[in-house]
């Protein structure tokens, strides 16, 4: 095909693709409306207070609603049973939201300055805009892309510990704490500017995973677009993570160099395939766009072949190509370059279906589920028949960057037509996988074969689906993701809301479908609509409220939340020091007044200022800002935090406690006055 | 007392409030936890449904939990009837909430940057970054805390047209248009540097009310605190709204020179009172603190005196006094001398009880409400004896400053013993008014006498009490502050939560109860616990949603939100200028390509990058971010962007949609090439 038709000439080969991704919306709202048997409508329900069958007739619930309510109604002071952890997408924080009630319980500050948290508005606690210094060029950073946020797991269960979240954007990542639901440590890829099969750990959490997404040179140097093939990679990191220090370790850490294909979505083996990471791919038509050149874009020039390549990593291996010393060094970092994971045995591929996106492994390790977003089956493989494969080199070839593909029958399991639009899947412990259908808008419940449990219906079959409202991307059911599934409930990540709340503009909330999924067979209804208006979540996990350590105060009086550890100097009574134009001030902070309450300083003066929240009582969170400083910090009861400025500007500044601590909340104020340099 | 006693010496006097502040919480949560009748739970329910009945009992759900459940779930597709916005506090934003099934629509971006919404990342409709240059001296600003959301009115009734809030550490408003929920103006009060009064309509959205809360030195200068009763002031600020324009016009607007109390919260007088703003202040005794230095805190200096002032202002007045040109100029803007208000008859004191926070005017604007939040009744001020006492010159007296104080009793028309820490007040269509008891931790719903609607228990009585989880701030009524309010629902926003949801970290989500005040009588009972943890909201108001007017997309291609019209320079096609070190970038985004998808500059360039969303299908948003350059956009269906930045950074940074858009969104990427300036 002639370059000059230029993106003309692709509508017919892609067409079909975009019609269904267009399209979808304007033909599925008219049959979704009328679901819920109108009939049955207002119906009112012998045994309830008079009062509650006025409401459903004049709410106009069905039974069915009505079941829905008292499935997720959760009342006062009852807690929830879960709790789930969401990426915030690019509002780059993370949203933690109980089930089944479906309510938001917070969210935290990863990546954005949050002052309601007090993150990142002068506290040293919230290092948000210091971060990824040069050589690594991404400094002063204030928002972020989070996907795949990652439980931390001992033998491949969530343990309560720890979370751990991506930055898609700027390749970074970063270690939440769960003991104070505070963010403890950024960490950014000196090798990569991208990723986004991350973050994923290994069983134990020896390792967190991050994956690249885009192509690019590796070291984050310049090359042009025709040396594409030649200077643009992939690459694998695997960032070690010290449990007894909370903290990532760099230094101990490495990366696999890998083709420029845009990899994307990963999963750790588990027991049967324990040592062994998996990530799929898409764009091994390595196209590199330029629709203004009269060339495919990258949504056709992307999606040409027929199969892609699932990655098959021995970490195992890698971390003896390492221990060996046979890596280079990027940056400072390691990285093994592609000839050796190659030589080495690290690295295989094997063929799967049309532009991948999620890659999931089933509870007993031995199945790896992909699906193809293009092609309307789910691909499972087997761990043995790819151990085999790789123990016989049954390959059928090798890629253009010599790395071995595992012969695609060789390693299939099973392939079972689901839908369109298949992307993500989770399990349950009846025996059921399910899979997120973007295009269908649907989620389909289908049986695994010889795995941990036995669905009634057998293997490999379709059982049902559910619609959901709409484009759904990831799902995530309870601890679905682990080698010990609960089952129960599932939620559906809705990218679109469309039709389903109150309009409030042009920029739509998502919507987090609930679904029960307690009972066998194709019924697994929908019960709860959670519209969410301030993030986009991309995936979730939900872990057991109790497994959850979490601290009502801080341990002591003059803690450090960035260290954990009580502070040597933080206050524990109020004094100025000065010493030339060095002003120290040590504040105490009690329901309701701060001490001291004046600090008089000469403008220019270098002021330091720590502050000890003094409380022990749960919920006894103070605030501090300076006005017109951009100062600003929440204390919670035992916190300490230091602030240091310049008082640049004159005039007469009144500090105040931010949350309403007590009735005299509003007397608890001091004045900060700088008398200009002039005076 | 000897000032050498310290702090010390004060304890006794104000032991008794702190006791209550502190020890509240300790002493109630065993009563509360107890509630709701444990036999009743888990009672099946003749003719629901068989699963259920069986989730009743397995989830221990009470009758009255049943109840709760039918009256607040909202089954998918089907649309809260009333909505609610809150302001954040200081996370700085608005929140917006459907009533009644209490989910988080969505938070509006108003002072702090929020990616999700592509506010503040390098996009011109986002100036959070530049407002307050000096003289005013409040520049980049990236956090408030909101306190007052004030809904545009028309005849004293919410229009749906726009909202309104105040950010109080740095006396700043904000202007969102409702048409498309987002911030459209911010205006700096180049006067004073904090608020609390604020924000309040008149009743046609003439004025938007600024009341200052903390004596400053007037136009941001210096003076030591010895000089507080001298230079030390506070102020009314009445800001005229362009409704046509949508924005707020600050050569119209003026301001009220104050004693140096601390004025709290304000009111617009209505129908009968029309033409009035009422504010409460306390620390009357000009307290200034010093507990470092002996002096009593402000918590104790401030709550000294049995009452404080109820300020009257007659705004129409004070439009003439400005009109006559009697008025001085303080950086620019229009101020009217404290002796000026005095000499034209503008400013009135009455006695207030001690430490007041709310003051209310009723739907029918003859009686103003205020709460004296150490005091346990409201006083209730009739309008017409207000207008007689001024007319009669019936005083009692004059403050420090000379302002005239109308005779307590002549003004006063009833008082009502309602319970400890009485706060704010709203009402109902049935003749109830509601007020939040902060050290009662509860609701009170009492009589009005002679106003719109008629209470069956006749004028002035407390009829009963409802318990909320914990210390409640604002309550909030459906349109409880309008000339017609709804009643029905009514919302306790709870500062503390303690023990209601699972456990999160030592900050603690804000507890949002739903009331259901449907019925006459004394039981209007808790009905739903909404966690809240993203913000900490101070004061919402509940408006129909039927009077929104909402775009569900822009309302043509190429549209500039900031300014509400079509921009003449938005790209329809991409293209790239280049003029020496210049480089204009016009890009279009459509599903699932961005064109062009190349953009070739060198290091050191001016880049200037404009988008246009071409889309027209509701929810059909693409994000669009420049990695590690910290460059981000939201791009609602019809809408352009422009982002100007130097090309610093040597490397290859794919830009890529952020929205989930189709089923080809990872493929709607493109590279930045920026190839270094020594190649």
């Amino acid at each position: 095909m002639s370059q000059r038709n230029g993106w003309h000439g692709w509508v017919g080969m892609s067409s079909v693709l975009l019609c269904l991704a267009i399209g979808l919306i304007g033909c599925r709202r008219g049959e979704i409306a009328d679901e819920g048997g109108d009939a049955a409508r207002g119906t009112p329900v012998a045994g309830l207070p008079e009062d509650a069958n006025q409401i459903i007739q004049e709410r106009g619930l069905t039974p069915d609603d009505v079941a829905a309510a008292v499935a997720t109604y959760t009342p006062s002071g009852k807690m929830d049973e879960y709790i789930m952890f969401a990426s915030g997408g690019h509002s780059g924080q993370v949203l933690v939201i109980g089930l089944p009630s479906m309510r938001l319980l917070r969210s935290i500050a990863v990546f954005t300055p949050e002052p309601w948290q007090g993150a990142g508005f002068g506290v040293r606690e919230s290092p948000f805009h210091t971060e990824g210094d040069p050589p690594i060029g991404r400094k002063h950073l204030t928002w972020a892309d989070t996907h795949h946020p990652a439980l931390s797991e001992t033998n491949g269960d969530y343990d309560g510990q720890f979370l751990f979240i991506n930055d898609k954007a700027n390749a970074r990542l970063a270690v939440i704490d769960l003991r104070d639901f505070e963010t403890k440590q950024w960490v950014v890829n000196p090798v990569v500017n991208n990723n986004h099969g991350s973050t994923m750990v290994t069983p134990n959490t020896d390792y967190v995973v991050e994956g690249s997404q885009y192509a690019v040179p590796l070291g984050l140097k310049y090359a042009p677009l025709d040396k594409y093939q030649e200077q643009y990679r992939g690459l694998m990191t695997f960032w070690k993570f010290d449990r007894a220090k909370g903290r990532i370790d760099p230094a101990q850490s490495f990366a696999i160099e890998l083709p420029p294909y845009w990899q994307d979505l990963a999963d750790s083996g588990k027991i049967a395939s324990d040592g062994w990471v998996f990530q799929n791919s898409f764009n091994t038509e390595m196209a590199t766009g330029g629709i203004e050149s009269g060339n495919p874009p990258f949504e056709a020039g992307a999606s040409q072949r027929d199969m892609d390549y699932l990655h098959a990593i021995n970490y195992r291996a890698a971390e003896k190509v390492v221990a060996d010393g046979k890596c280079a060094e990027i940056n400072g970092f390691r990285v093994i370059p592609l000839a050796t994971a190659v030589s080495e045995g690290v690295l295989y591929f094997a063929a799967e279906p049309k532009s991948p996106h999620g890659v999931d492994v089933c509870p007993c390790g031995k199945h790896i589920v992909v699906s193809g977003k293009l092609d309307p089956h789910v691909t499972v493989y087997h761990i043995d028949k790819i151990k085999e494969a790789v123990a016989k080199k049954d390959f059928e070839g090798n890629d253009p960057f010599g790395v071995p593909i595992l012969r695609f029958d060789a390693v299939k399991e099973a392939q079972v037509e689901i839908g369109l639009g298949p992307l993500h899947t989770q399990f349950d412990a009846q025996g059921y996988a399910y899979t997120s259908l973007f295009l269908d808008n649907a989620v389909a419940r289908w049986s695994m074969g010889d795995c941990k449990y036995k669905a009634p219906e057998g293997a490999w079959k379709l059982v049902g689906t559910t619609p959901v409202h709409y484009n759904v991307g990831h799902i995530s059911a309870a601890e679905g993701d682990t080698v010990d599934p609960d089952g129960r409930f599932l939620v559906a990540l809705n990218k679109w809301s469309v039709d389903r709340f109150v309009n409030t503009g042009p920029l739509l909330p998502q919507n987090l479908q609930l679904l029960d999924t307690s009972r066998p067979g194709d019924r697994f209804p929908v019960i709860y609509d959670m519209p969410l208006g301030n993030a986009e979540p991309h995936y979730a996990q939900i872990m057991k409220a109790d497994k959850l350590k979490t601290w009502e105060v801080y341990p002591d009086v003059g803690w450090d939340p960035l260290s954990q550890v009580k502070s040597e100097t933080a206050p524990m009574k109020g004094a100025i020091r000065r010493n030339g134009d060095a002003v120290e001030v040590d504040m105490i902070a009690i329901r309701s007044h701060f001490e001291p309450e004046h600090v008089q300083v000469r403008q220019g003066q270098k002021v330091k200022w720590t502050i000890t929240n003094m409380e022990r009582t749960i919920d006894a969170t103070h605030g501090f800002c300076i006005p017109s400083y951009n100062i600003e910090a929440s204390l919670e009861p035992g916190e300490t935090v230091t602030i240091e400025f310049v008082a640049e500007k004159e005039g007469v500044f009144p500090f105040y406690c931010l949350e309403f601590c007590s009735a005299l909340h509003l007397e608890m104020v001091g004045y900060l006055l700088v008398e200009p340099a002039s005076n």
